[in-house]
């Protein structure tokens, strides 16, 4: 069950708006959508680049997930996001690889997608999140 | 002057040959080139997801950049490249815009591509390779 394309890369940052200023200034992108997702405490900044979407990441609480990635590692990639079809069968299949799940069932993500993490210690340190791809 | 497509995700790993069991045991990637770039000391493997290449990067050498990378702050990933047209105007444009630059000209990276390395202190962090784009 091959990923048909990287589906995002996400990005911690200290401040958004410096962020956003970044790749517009210099990549000529446009940020399309900003939304806060507070399940994750995080508010982010979307742009496209040919098939993937750059996702950056803002803490908005000193106690969540990016926060404590940016303490810990400084700000940086904080992870890939593949586009598969069938994602519960997706999971299943990396569980069964012996890969330990972060979601073992998937859930919605920004933008509604259905999403799931796999945890880094079995993927060579990477967060990897693995997304519904309805258009394939 | 936008990208086009993210050419690649560089990916720093201890073990080469655990990370590409990875990729393909998980999501049927093929390994499709492993090749050493003796300035950088790594050797290197690729997969194609769409558009991007995962290109997995373990160091040669303790003094090394990469292995320098892990020992600050663990696998996971290193870089991220946007294929562009003009590279030499980008990075112009750039510089122009008081972003520091490792590589003030292009130079060849793996797979023959001409690039250039933006620094992450003027990127929110992220290490930002710019590269040629023969294909647009």
């Amino acid at each position: 069950m091959k990923p048909s394309h990287i589906e995002h890369i996400g990005i911690a940052v200290r401040n958004l708006e410096d962020a956003i200023r970044f790749y517009e200034k210099i990549f000529d992108l446009k940020c399309y959508n900003i939304e806060e997702v507070a399940e994750q405490k995080v508010r982010t900044a979307f742009f496209r680049v040919g098939q993937t979407k750059i996702e950056l990441l803002e803490s908005t609480d000193p106690e969540g997930p990016v926060s404590k990635f940016i303490e810990k590692k400084g700000e940086g990639v904080h992870h890939i996001a593949f586009a598969v079809k069938k994602i519960a069968e997706q999971l299943k299949h990396a569980e069964k690889h012996g890969i330990t799940l972060i979601d073992s069932s998937p859930r919605k993500g920004a933008e509604g997608l259905d999403i799931a993490f796999l945890h880094p210690k079995s993927t060579s340190g990477v967060l990897i999140e693995i997304c519904e791809d309805k258009n394939i």
